[in-house]
């Protein structure tokens, strides 16, 4: 019997949830396509950009992934064009045949229309990002201990951070706690005291989809932890090491942009319908038009829940989706009507520091401190893929929680700054 | 009291054995310069370049590990130059005084004088080596899945070793299990079988300094493993991705060197009596003539045994010379006399795979087999720096051994070649 071939470009949330789906059916061969070895683990960046936890414990390869599928190939390479009416795509220069296609090529760090913003300021988008201002943030101290001119050394020890959603927040927290309790008795250049930790945020409040009272609780939890936080400021200049806005000139070594995402340039080319924020318009049940065999998932995709308001760029809408496109496909296999895509909210967290996290449980229940904590601990751990890497993940949070020591702190030349 | 001010160059195994012992003495306040911020755990490097662990897990920073020690500052920088007549070196472009200074700056891989051959070809002596190994092999096998050109998919998965001591025979066995197990199911585009492993010595057998029986035993249980062992055979020719010795021509795509290590450049810099290999003269004592206060130790110093052979670039010599530099800089500073450096040999380890390493202990007992490969685990897990080290590289070994799953696969670009 011939099989019917689904390529899946991507290897997110949404493409390995398909995948994982897909693969259940003998009737389905599927190739996943990905410019990486390696699935991107995201909300966990902000501990490899925090020297907690190393690249192979949050992107699992691939192909370990599905080891045990064998109707599913992995193809590393990247997507360089789509050729709908004869049903393929070309991968490095290669032509790959298809029944179905799924997009799900992910977003990436938007900037507002400011370009040059890109080039001088990394997101918290990719593994990239992570190794990048981890090392730049190490080699800050480094500089700083040596460093005689109190300007330049202010500015070594300074890092901002824009944007006051969960990554951002996340971010400064993990700093805060570096600051605090990893770095202690370590350094003789300056005091741990004169790191300065900012965040940045153009709204009257943090974590602007949840609550306004776990917004609160993260702002003065913060800002116990010795984060400045400072709100309804947008950035109107940002180049490298210095930002501003209309009240203040921040001179910093290490800028994190954490402001939110929008589609890659990839889906002006492929895709017939797109938002101004580039990202694709679909039908209800994930198809993209005008094809009827291609369907798109994830943070590429603009879609509106219930309200009118746009789905959030989490990791369970891209789940979720990624699973409705596999049962879609799977319907048009049997002949049968495709559904539409429902979100189920399970809710959203963030994670501040040790034993202090923000829930929202079914966007009804609010929950804050040592219970969030533990509520995020449990969801990560069990979405993280493979046991081996749970394994790792947990003694290293364990060594963490009892003695404060991180140990991915290798400060690598190939990601120094210029 | 005005403290002795020591400064030590260089924290790699010598480097550290001085410092951990000095910063004992409350009288002294060393400073430890290193270009990186991380200790390198050689030993276990091939276990980085064969995905099984990650960077900080045989890297930690040496601000960590001197922590708890007051007397102990931390200095990343580049030692530039040495002014004996004025007792201070120049790090960075700034002085940096002493009244007693270590040099332990480690040797090099040697090409013997090919330095054509070092662009060409990675040794396995730093971290970056290993990253650059493990990044050029799993993008090998991500090449040859679509590679339709059939010398080229050969030469693609080929691995040439040169060098049969320890580094190789630990990489070929590495590389063999992750061909024999870790990579099973997960390629779609060759079979495993055809990965082919070459390790190629140009003595009459594998590691030379230990008894014939366990060089024989290494190179029977790697022929099990499905490496190619040549032997009795130089390297006439090197060049990237092209071996040539007199027998043969072996293309490969991932060539490592493991053949020996030399001294650095700088030594010739810095030291006024050199051998042809580029390592220092010292005195019994581990003085550099002509400074009365400059001391030596590690891979940099020429010394011989008591039956006039030199002695070998292993961690132990590294660690007993630089204990012996820290008591005869004690002695100094007390008024007493220095003591000669003798090496005490413990014996020598390599392992091989899974249960098969050999050992001679005290150079009289010969071990082999899985008795050899639990003292093997022992001390290395003893020896590595840190709790939460040990504890993360034990789980690790430990899923490892039960399942045979690596997770350091991330594919980094960063480390790709051209």
């Amino acid at each position: 019997v011939k099989k019917t071939k689904v390529v899946v470009v991507g290897g997110g949330f949404a493409g390995l949830a398909a995948t994982m789906k897909l693969a259940k059916d003998e009737r389905v061969e599927v190739t996943l396509v990905d410019k990486n070895n390696y699935h991107t683990f995201q909300p966990l960046l902000y501990q490899v950009a925090t020297t907690g936890l190393e690249p192979g414990e949050v992107c699992p390869t691939l192909r370990a992934i599905f080891r045990e599928k064998d109707n599913v190939n992995v193809l590393m390479g990247e997507m360089e064009g789509l050729e709908a009416e004869n049903s393929s795509v070309v991968v490095d220069g290669e032509k790959l045949e298809y029944d179905y296609l799924m997009l799900a090529i992910g977003g990436r760090t938007t900037y507002f229309g400011n370009e040059s913003w890109r080039a001088a300021v990394p997101g918290l988008k990719g593994l990239q990002d992570a190794l990048e201002i981890r090392t730049r943030f190490l080699n800050a101290l480094e500089q700083a201990e040596t460093e005689t001119d109190e300007k330049r050394k202010r500015e070594l020890l300074t890092v901002a951070i824009v944007g006051g959603g969960p990554t951002g927040v996340e971010l400064a927290g993990a700093l805060a706690e570096l600051k605090n309790h990893v770095l202690q008795e370590q350094y003789s250049g300056f005091c741990l005291e004169d790191i300065r930790i900012v965040l940045i945020e153009a709204l009257p409040r943090l974590l602007p989809p949840m609550p306004e009272g776990l917004g609160n609780y993260t702002k003065e939890t913060l800002e116990e932890m010795g984060v400045e936080v400072i709100l309804e400021e947008p950035v109107s200049e940002l180049e490298e090491r210095r930002l501003v806005t209309e009240e203040r000139e921040i001179r910093a070594e290490t800028i994190v942009w954490a402001a939110g995402i929008e589609g890659r340039p990839l889906v002006q080319k492929f895709c017939q319908y797109t938002t101004k924020k580039g990202t694709v318009e679909v039908l209800s049940d994930l198809r993209m038009p005008p094809h009827p065999n291609v369907f798109c998932a994830g943070d590429m995709v603009h879609l509106k829940d219930e309200d009118g308001d746009p789905l959030p760029g989490l990791a369970p809408v891209a789940q979720q989706q990624g699973s409705c496109v596999a049962d879609n496909i799977l319907a048009l296999i049997e002949g049968e009507n495709t559904k539409s895509f429902h979100y189920f909210d399970k809710g959203s967290m963030a994670v501040i520091g040790r034993s202090r996290a923000v829930a929202n449980v079914f966007s009804k229940i609010s929950l804050k401190g040592p219970l969030a904590w533990l509520a995020w601990l449990f969801v990560h751990l069990l979405s993280l893929l493979g046991f081996r890497n749970r394994a790792v993940v947990l003694v290293r949070w364990f060594w963490s929680y009892m003695g404060w020591r991180h140990s991915a702190r290798v400060l690598n030349p190939a990601y120094l700054p210029e």
